[in-house]
């Protein structure tokens, strides 16, 4: 007898006979003699139809109010879940985030939780209910609603899982898992059935959006072990957790990619103090995120410097780096606005050498070459021309063994 | 300066562009000096999305959690409304009914309201914000959100206005005010500028729909004037108070009416004790609600008994009535399914004789037969063939003068 906190999204109760499949699965769990916390997202959709009668309103959002909008769209799935439960005589009772205790500061629209109260989830446990509590909002110290932003839900379940102590923290999707890599992209793709949570924080932050990156951070923080998998299927799903408890330990786990970037590339930069800080201060002065930045020191007293920003901003940034270039004087630009990212992520690079020689040797061998590397401690990032990506991935799965994964039994797979 | 409590129902809310107007309406009270709360309905259709959602999922409807559902509709409304007014520079809060502390007891889907704390709406009034609350729902001593059933947005504006001590309760409608009589029935009718309770009392209860009958009962309680006008038009409405307020003092106010009525008459029966009790309890039993009750005792101790019950019910009625007939020997039934109530309602026939005479002198010109009479302190009902009724109101209407009450110079008329 466990206690499990699950969450639900928006697809997961988009309709109503997805909301009895999912009643019908927290009974099954509750029957398995568990005790169970649901959070629920709002109906798919419901958000949307809310952001657009804002919108339709008036452009000018006082931030306040668009929390107490947005977030009515969690109670009322949450009302309906709950009397699917009840009239399927299992008693289930569903409380907002205010009523149960989610406290968050007094960001609207993205406030962050700072505590979360137990007393009412635990009273009504005690008492035999399944509990239903709405995701993505919480209460300030005012009282006033908040809501937590997009994806909010996942870090509103694993906040009660790590409050309660609960055992494990089930994140059900529209997906089977966490796979090596996007099988869309690549067939041969397998599901991960256990990762470490900086493994899983690398492959959240670097495009596989299977779970939202603060709540596997909050998750990680409070050791609070989380489990994704499929609201339509019956497998175990992938199993996040610490990394001693990660049973199967491999080099690698997988490999996360992203599309529309541009990468730009000044070389022969007259060395000079600061000229680092400002080119990253000029473009980021015009709100462009950068992502990767490498830098090699050369010998002549200048260095090359390599950035790559968001593909929609190329032109913009260009803008700004070819009139810093004639400031500086010099300066060789090159620029590529195709190109896309492929990072390679394993707590198992961290001791093991020849990673990055094994990974660079098999995009040598497809012919493809590497624009730009950058590396951390579980992770190496390479940039490669779009066209490549395909190719790229493929060939560095498969110089990994990826495609071998061992699948546990019970699992099924999307395809 | 005076504090005002405004509520807007579900058609004047029902949809961004009546927002936009009544925000402006708020704002236009604002700019006078007042302090303004606002009590909002759902918008127009929203309720019923929600019940259809219910329906559509089970037909076991958990109590509490479908009162979860509903009261999510009050929430999208009043943020809509309050983000309207930020928009447009005048600073409001919206808030739930748990919010404000609209505490009730535990009956959920109608639940009545037991108390409503001042400390939140106060201060931020005291603020200078607009309150906007939302109607229709509040919270028992368990913290579960509870609702008052339909109509319920009335009560809370006229309890938060009472518990605030303010000025005035105005409850904005689709229409003008109060009328003499049905305006779609017998178009000389005119607006009432005021109105006693009591008079607003019978004139509800009698089918004048504008206002909902706790809402005047609790304002009455509370010598809370409540005032009904129109969204969409400028007059004055209808001031609902207490007797000594009302400057014009006339004989009778308005002549309420309902249709689908049926009589039944019991001529003959042997006077024994308690054979009323027995007739009505019978029918009772079965459910049906009898409205008009009027008995005489006639001299060879045996009396006559007459009752009404909805047209729905007339058969079922009968049905129980011949039995108790047979039982009770030698009894004479007459019946008219096709009748129609007419009630004359004025605080001033108290204190007048002959309003009864020229009432029935009226219908008898009209050469209308009354089939039944009952009174109370300041109302007259009749009984009359259906096919008679509008001829019927518009003789008492005119015999009364009701046509040439003096409208206040800034109303307007719905027509």
């Amino acid at each position: 007898m466990a206690l499990i906190v699950q969450k639900y999204g928006g697809s997961s109760v988009g309709n109503l006979d997805r909301i009895h499949h999912v009643a019908e699965k927290v009974i099954h769990a509750k029957r398995e003699g568990h005790s169970i916390v649901v959070v629920v997202s709002a109906m798919y959709g419901e958000t949307d139809r809310l952001i657009q009668l804002a919108n339709a309103l008036t452009q000018q959002h006082d931030p306040r109010e668009y929390d107490v909008l947005i977030s009515s769209g969690e109670q009322i799935s949450m009302a309906l879940l709950s009397m699917a439960l009840n009239a399927k005589d299992c008693p289930a009772r569903s409380f907002t985030g205010p009523q149960v205790g989610i406290c968050t500061d007094n960001i609207h629209t993205k406030a962050r939780i700072l505590e979360v109260k137990t007393d009412v989830i635990q009273r009504e446990l005690q008492q035999g209910y399944i509990v239903v509590v709405a995701g993505f909002q919480g209460v300030n110290q005012y009282g006033d609603i908040t809501t937590l932003g997009r994806g909010g839900s996942d870090t509103t379940a694993v906040a009660i899982a790590a409050a309660l102590k609960a055992d494990e923290c089930q994140i059900y999707t529209d997906v089977d898992g966490v796979y090596t890599t996007d099988p869309h992209l690549i067939p041969e793709a397998r599901l991960i059935p256990q990762i470490s949570f900086e493994e899983m924080l690398e492959m959240a932050s670097l495009g596989a959006k299977v779970l939202q990156m603060r709540s596997v951070e909050l998750a990680s923080k409070h050791n609070m072990p989380i489990r994704v998998l499929s609201t339509f299927s019956d497998g175990m799903g992938t199993l996040v957790t610490f990394e001693e408890k990660v049973m199967q330990k491999r080099l690698v786990s997988g490999i996360a990619f992203s599309r529309e970037e541009a990468i730009i590339s000044l070389s022969s930069i007259p060395r000079q103090i600061g000229v680092e800080g400002l080119i990253l201060g000029k473009v980021s002065q015009a709100n462009i995120e950068i992502d990767m930045i490498a830098q090699n020191a050369s010998i002549d007293n200048k260095s090359d410097f390599t950035f790559t920003v968001p593909r929609r901003e190329h032109s913009k940034a260009m803008k700004i780096i070819e009139e810093l270039a004639a400031e500086l004087g010099a300066v060789t630009i090159k620029t590529n606005p195709k190109v896309a990212k492929l990072s390679l992520v394993g707590i198992g690079m961290r001791s093991h050498t020849g990673v990055a020689s094994t990974m660079f040797k098999a995009l040598g061998n497809e012919g493809i070459n590497i624009q730009m590397i950058t590396t951390s401690e579980i992770k190496i990032s390479v940039v490669v021309d779009e066209s490549h990506l395909e190719r790229g991935v493929r060939a560095v799965h498969q110089a990994f063994e990826l495609d071998k994964l061992q699948q546990p039994a019970e699992s099924t797979f999307i395809e």
